[in-house]
């Protein structure tokens, strides 16, 4: 406590980063970062991009990328929002686009951030519990709320829901935005962008940090209705108009752009999680079905404290997640066939036997 | 007007971006741009940071970046903060560092932020007057107040006050905290950066925009007092977590180590600023002696409108600026040599004639 602080700081309980452990040999596999690089276009429009126009100012609109995202997803660019991350741009959803009136709904198992920002901006929220099966059933979304996060596939679990799930749900809540939080999209679920052109009230929320493997860069967009991205746009400009670099704007839609890289990587991503929720059920393992580039897992024999630190003496890091109906899981990353077989060797070492 | 916009946005009254004129042969001297490329070293380590690695998460701390910073001012990591640009780092300072009770003060002529940030944060704030020679006088400010922002060299006027007057200033307000805000000061203004190893009151905010040549990267920073720091590091962490991207943590960190592309080319805009001074008083001008890479220039004969909009037919770009005082003036960026004498010669053509 300093005498400088004011009254606001004093009260505040920040984030603290978790550890980044500093082993040589570390593999990684608790954040969801795709194990292939990014778009080898990408990474060239970016060389390319480091020269003397640096100097300026970027432009505070990003109409170029936002032409390039409105052209790959067949929309227009009124239609389209960017921000540095998707959380970011979740950010603002939740402080333009939720009624303070009634509580926010959303999972009970989840993105960990969706009650930090609604603590943030004084938003009631009420957590909807997941069916015993660790699905979403939209029919439980059918009550009076401020709005709707739906993070398809699920944060955590894995589990997608169809596109005519979130059509019967943009048809409940006529009135309620509806926030689709599709990070993990791209390896197996459907994305819902192309629901937005009937439905004025879904937001679609997409990344570059997981299947454009682009976490390094900060990039996140949104597609909707133009009123809803007048939202956004007022809200940014208003409590945060920070632009994106112009080496993001210049990355980003080089990515955007290569969707041939996005097919190969994601498929390989997901011929390996195949292969992996195979080996774990060797091993006992109860495996959720994934339509991520993680799985969650849970061992009848073992408590996921001591896989963890398990795991983590052979310098393999894994997610326990702290969701009270999740804390005997572990969150494990999909990477390279390599990386999920040291991973298996190594659970193997720990006593866990193949059947 | 959207029905899903909740009543803070319906209230907002956001920003509008500046027009980006569209002439293939503009000269752009409104907004303060270094006219040389950023540091050869920053652009390589920039390029050579194009690779795999972006597909992970940056560091959230920017650790090797601060570290540099420390080497560089010879301080160390616990007093400073980075943010994307200094403007984000100038929000968090308001946010966290101001005291709400009494009113914040700066210059009626000065970065046109700040009561915006007040603003934002419903901080109560007074504007003191810059004397009659459009300079600011540190004993106007010490009079009770919540906080203290001062550019150096300011903004828009290019005036510059002597370390020992901001000494004097944080010894008169021991108990609020006082922003040097030094975008400018590598033009010909002293840093305050060392001072704050004697006063625990200030905080030095710096740029890589204006004389680092990166407008484009969007970062900045704070140097000060480990309580002024955390300050900063708690307000981000709870509002506005988004983490600085890696190419930003490495192009800063190679930008900053490059003490001698500073030194080469803020002597060349410095040299430069002469000469344009010499030509603009053989104009007929009268020009406020400047320590930034502007200068504030004002016809006895002319209307500043009138200047704005003949140079504007010629392609060329400077900028009026709203604060009453000096709405009759112009803002002009130093250039190359070249670019000035366009200028000049534009003047020229529009019946302004060397005495």
């Amino acid at each position: 406590m300093s005498r400088f602080w004011n009254p606001l700081v004093a009260s505040l309980h920040p984030y603290i980063p978790g550890e980044q452990p500093q082993f040589l040999d570390i593999l990684k596999l608790n954040t969801n970062e795709l194990p292939y690089g990014p778009s080898p276009a990408a990474l060239t429009a970016m060389r390319e991009g480091c020269e003397d126009s640096l100097r300026l100012y970027p432009d505070p609109t990003a109409k170029t990328l936002r032409e390039v995202i409105a052209q790959t997803y067949d929309t227009s660019i009124d239609r389209v929002f960017v921000g540095n991350g998707s959380d970011e741009v979740l950010g603002h959803a939740f402080r333009a686009l939720i009624s303070p009136e009634s509580p926010m709904l959303f999972a009970d198992v989840s993105y960990g951030f969706y009650p930090v920002y609604c603590g943030l901006f004084d938003q009631p929220y009420q957590e909807i519990p997941l069916n015993a099966r660790f699905e979403i059933d939209v029919e439980d979304y059918a009550i009076p709320c401020g709005g709707i996060a739906i993070a398809n596939p699920n944060a955590n679990t894995g589990h997608a829901i169809p596109l005519e799930a979130i059509s019967r749900l943009a048809s409940m809540q006529p009135d309620r935005t509806i926030i689709i939080d599709e990070a993990y999209v791209d390896f197996g679920a459907q994305s819902a962008i192309r629901l937005t052109e009937e439905h004025d009230n879904l937001l679609v929320v997409q990344t570059l940090s997981k299947s454009r493997a682009l976490a390094g860069l900060r990039v996140g967009y949104a597609i909707g209705h133009p009123d809803l991205i007048e939202g956004l746009v007022r809200v940014k400009d208003s409590f945060n108009s920070y632009p994106l670099s112009r080496l993001a704007q210049t990355g980003a839609a080089a990515a955007i752009a290569d969707d041939k890289w996005l097919t190969q990587t994601t498929r390989q991503v997901m011929a390996t999680r195949e292969r992996f929720v195979q080996n774990l059920a060797g091993l006992g393992f109860d495996i959720l079905p994934s339509c991520a580039n993680f799985v969650l897992v849970h061992h009848p024999a073992h408590q996921a404290g001591d896989l963890l630190a398990g795991l983590r003496e052979r310098h393999i890091i894994v997610r326990q997640l702290s969701a009270p109906r999740i804390r005997d899981w572990l969150r494990i990353t999909i990477g390279t066939d390599a990386e999920m077989s040291r991973l298996i060797g190594a659970l193997a070492s720990m006593g866990l036997t193949t059947r």
